[in-house]
């Protein structure tokens, strides 16, 4: 490392989370950062590892109230915003009054819609950040790499629509499946829906079963609608139903594509060459269905292709851990491009499995 | 109890699995039966309380070897095959031939397809017995009531077909949705494997992930085949993927359809007109979705019906336990039809949530 | 049934809890009761199908304010506490200064300390109606069973306090055992901790891990002291440390025992001898240890004693149903009593494995 | 990195199993090694992402059966057993008289125990290579770190005989407690157990339930024995009793301690002294008790001391990652000291919560 290499400033805006934790987890052994700012305002005052013990052994910044922070004597290079959607897009606007030049990387909802009526009809209100909504970028890396090395502002993507957006973009892209009678069945571990105490989320609630939710109608199709009419230059409408899986970790999207244009063989050779160059997506050889273990607690994303026995149908299969590539990976990745670091830079780990 | 009310004689072949364990659960409380015989071949000698010592209280025979059975002398009313798939016919073919009057429900695929050559397809050998195979009636107590009172053998449901087919079977007889554009996306506890020691079903390998398996050919699809044509009276053949979740019991099918003749909220009206007297069918107001926690340990099957988002569209999710409505519920429910007790005794349990 | 076996009225105070639930499981198929009341403040005017779906088949009366009641018009014969500890106290003292000759069954902890000045120092507070505390009847039916009949108000144990107590009392009353030397590790399921809520018992919080809490202080400590000291006809203070295992449901408590007056063997004969003629205790053969899944919604208690390989101790292992045996299925047990059923009447679930 | 900085040659021998893949997580991010030999009798000519699909982006040795391996051509510099106990003591005496400069970082029981009759009586048979018995070095890094460095044969030790040593080594070593009274209940996860398929492991077998095993008698028995007779320096039995949790990964060891030489307090201060500079050993502050989740795929001990409310005694607790720090995690770190790298490299990972 050479004098040059001086270690980027970084802060995290709700670290009491789990995207939180998973950011600190990554960032800890991230070579080029230091992690000078944590704030949960619930929880200002006490130590990381009194609301998460596993960072018990690290020398970490007590948590801190937003409101509390000193920006000018902190002077972060880039800060990830890890707070509630709705509340972040009125905390970024301040923030980049105050530090203007400072990147931030959104891991909520808030700017991830171009569109302001799009945001409005799927949110209920009106945003209130419109003219930074525009400067936005769409942070899923493998498409957007260029605009997020240049980007102020990046809106991480949400997990389930980094998972069907990886599997289906290039598939829009290339006109080969019919873009109208696309069915995503989406299954989550429990952690994308935080950590707040919710009944819903109690051990006894999600364990030994199973069960679908927000069916018919959810906030990530506003997303994947945007993304998927981008990709096929006209409108594409999914039908999208998540579900709920007892585990912790992980985003299975098992997706089924009518009206092929070629052979289910030809879906995959073209993921394969799409993706032949990215460190964080991997194509399973045809005919192989990915598992979300397998990418648990990495930055990969999985995917497969499968013939089904009705002709013209595949069915296409993409794994990745939620937390990481589906939220804080992804978000670090952006970093990495915004700061010009290695784009694999701190997301080497491998998967945790068993 | 009049002196008429004699209990029947009930064997289990092959009790020392999980289909047999439910059994031994549900008929050790039955008010009309008596357990006499109990057969694994390789447990032969040993108590089921060696085997499952949830039965370490009650009273039950040992453990036979199923050649060693005295059937003269045991003169059984009924017995259930809870044998493994392939090795069945043969086995109730050599039973039949032995003890003529004796009523069997089995529980293995052997005598769910009607088709000779459609078995003989899809599990890779010719059928043993094709003569029974003929006489076999196919055990969905809300659909075929009526045959199964008079069968002398029974072919018991596959847990992911009845989930299916009790949401679709309706709709497809009154022609209320696109036949050809069914996709039925399953998840399943894992108790459906059945209970021999398998790597892939080990808990470190289950537990914590999720995944698809037989991805676009599964052997559940010929029976699904078979009954989705003839409730469509024409060729129907559905799109169908099951997953495992890392749960003990319960099946949820997410069923997509499309093509709709009239509006979501009449396809719930149809599935609610359809099964009003059902006591184990039980449709949730339009708009709810079931969930596998709320059935498990119960012979009840919950069914919910969603608009999608996209017009002409609607969700169907269909809930049972795979071992008591999916397996041996549904069996004993076969039981009580073929000797003459009320359909629901023995099978009043509540489900158990948490 | 003859003209004078009406059914009983029964109520159920805060049944949108878990033990609440559980009481709706038996109480439905309990053959000598009605269900009349179900109160939850904070839901009250909904369904109890919109709590728990499981009971959307049933008939049950909506879910009322416990102000709301018409107890005149009521008329309950029985009802069950399932309120949170602490208040209920002062609930009872209203609820039979209006209703003199209701019967309670309380399964808070309020009226399980029949000495005042402990419950003050293990609860913290004074208690608020200490001449309702001294009428009270502890209600582990094996072991106060005579006293139970006559009952009025009855004091459902605590779900570690009945684990421990039935394999450690006949031991104690014997001195079999040395009274100063008592380790009990206790595990227990979630549903121990209640509906509400926490965020320490989200499910991300609770799977795939373990630990332990209340270490060295835990208000189980003070009903164990009573009970023990009672046995034992001398103060008996033991080692308790309950732990959190990721299920719903289930405790095994792990019990140390040391300074044995006999043979290890002699002890597993005295429980044998203790509990020959008890329905829902079970003693395993000697060498055997119990597990939790073998009691699973059960109203069994399961036992077992094991030498340890060090001379002068043994290792004894008692597991029940936190719910069931452990609250909810106890507290039907001591209703049963009190009324003047069957003791057993609506407890004969056998256990749901797997 | 210099040009003397050359990668070592690792081989793993068993890399089908948990603790082979755990090995490779950890060594494929390793900056000083390359592996270069995976074997794996029964999958020999597979590759490792066959058998864990979680490598499939990586580079990685096809898996060759050990008899197949060229030595003179792969002239590796070190190897880690990850046999089967009992048919290891035989590969490593053959293995090292083929490459006499060899290390090797045995993971299996084979050679913990240095007394011959000891290994005998506890795995009933006479040891294969009693010469190499005498020569192997007992691996817990933070005892005998400097053996270890000049050591060519080193006993990895269990996982739940490194949680409880870990703990109670430096209270015996200053005789602050009774080693009479030592009472250790070890809950682990399955992992512990190994991949191999067991009716006993499936998955509807563990999850929702516990239960202990090896009550009274289980083999790493002899391990405690002969580490805890070492510490204190006289003879130490104590009482030990495994559970399994339904969780993959992690140990928790709830340890009670009696005849208290000095305040529970001073226990705490004892260890905390012990560990100070120990980069993989943690302790809680005093009253903390560890969780197994706080150290999942780290590396990393967490200890903690509580005061009993019986003067005189504490409770202990002691929580690993089985699969790391109790077994690969332990081996890298004695490889690293092995090999002259240092203590901590390739383990840096921060724990994986949730």
């Amino acid at each position: 490392m050479t004098a040059t290499d001086k270690k980027a400033k970084i802060g995290i805006l709700g670290a009491s989370g789990y995207t939180g934790a998973e950011l600190v987890r990554l960032l800890l052994r991230h070579p080029r950062v230091n992690i000078c700012l944590l704030t949960a305002d619930r929880r200002a005052g006490k130590a990381m590892a009194d609301v998460f013990p596993q960072f018990s052994p690290y020398h970490l910044p007590t948590l801190a109230a937003l409101d509390a922070v000193d920006w000018k004597k902190l002077e972060p290079d880039l800060v990830f915003c890890a707070l509630p959607h709705g509340t972040t897009q009125k905390v970024v606007k301040d923030l980049l009054a105050r530090v203007p030049a400072l990147k931030v990387v959104d891991l909520s909802a808030d700017f991830r819609l171009a569109d302001v009526a799009a945001y409005e009809r799927w949110y209920g209100h009106p945003h209130a950040a419109p003219e930074l909504q525009k400067k936005a970028v769409y942070g899923l890396s493998e498409i957007y790499r260029e605009k997020i090395k240049k980007a102020q502002l990046v809106a991480n993507p949400g997990c389930y629509t980094s998972s069907a957006e990886l599997a289906l973009i290039p598939l829009l892209q290339a006109n080969a499946i019919d873009p109208d009678a696309i069915v995503i069945d989406a299954k989550s571990g429990v952690t994308g829906a935080g950590r707040g105490a919710r009944e819903d989320m109690q051990f006894a609630e999600v364990s030994e079963g199973f069960h679908a939710y927000g069916v018919g109608q959810h906030r990530h199709m506003g997303e994947l609608d945007q993304e998927f009419s981008l990709a096929a230059g006209r409108e594409v409408i999914a039908t999208f139903t998540p579900h709920l899986v007892p585990m912790n970790r992980g985003i299975l999207s098992t997706i089924y594509a009518r009206g092929l244009k070629a052979k289910p063989q030809d879906l995959h050779a073209l993921l394969l060459k799409s993706y032949a160059k990215e460190p964080f997506v991997h194509v399973l050889p045809f005919g192989a269905f990915p598992q979300t273990r397998h990418v648990r607690g990495s930055n990969m994303t999985f995917l497969g292709v499968v013939a089904d026995r009705i002709a013209g149908r595949a069915i296409i299969g993409s794994a990745l851990d939620n937390l990481t590539k589906g939220a804080s990976g992804q978000a670090v990745q952006n970093m990495n491009l915004m700061l010009g670091f290695a784009e694999t830079m701190g997301l080497e780990q491998v998967a945790l499995f068993p």
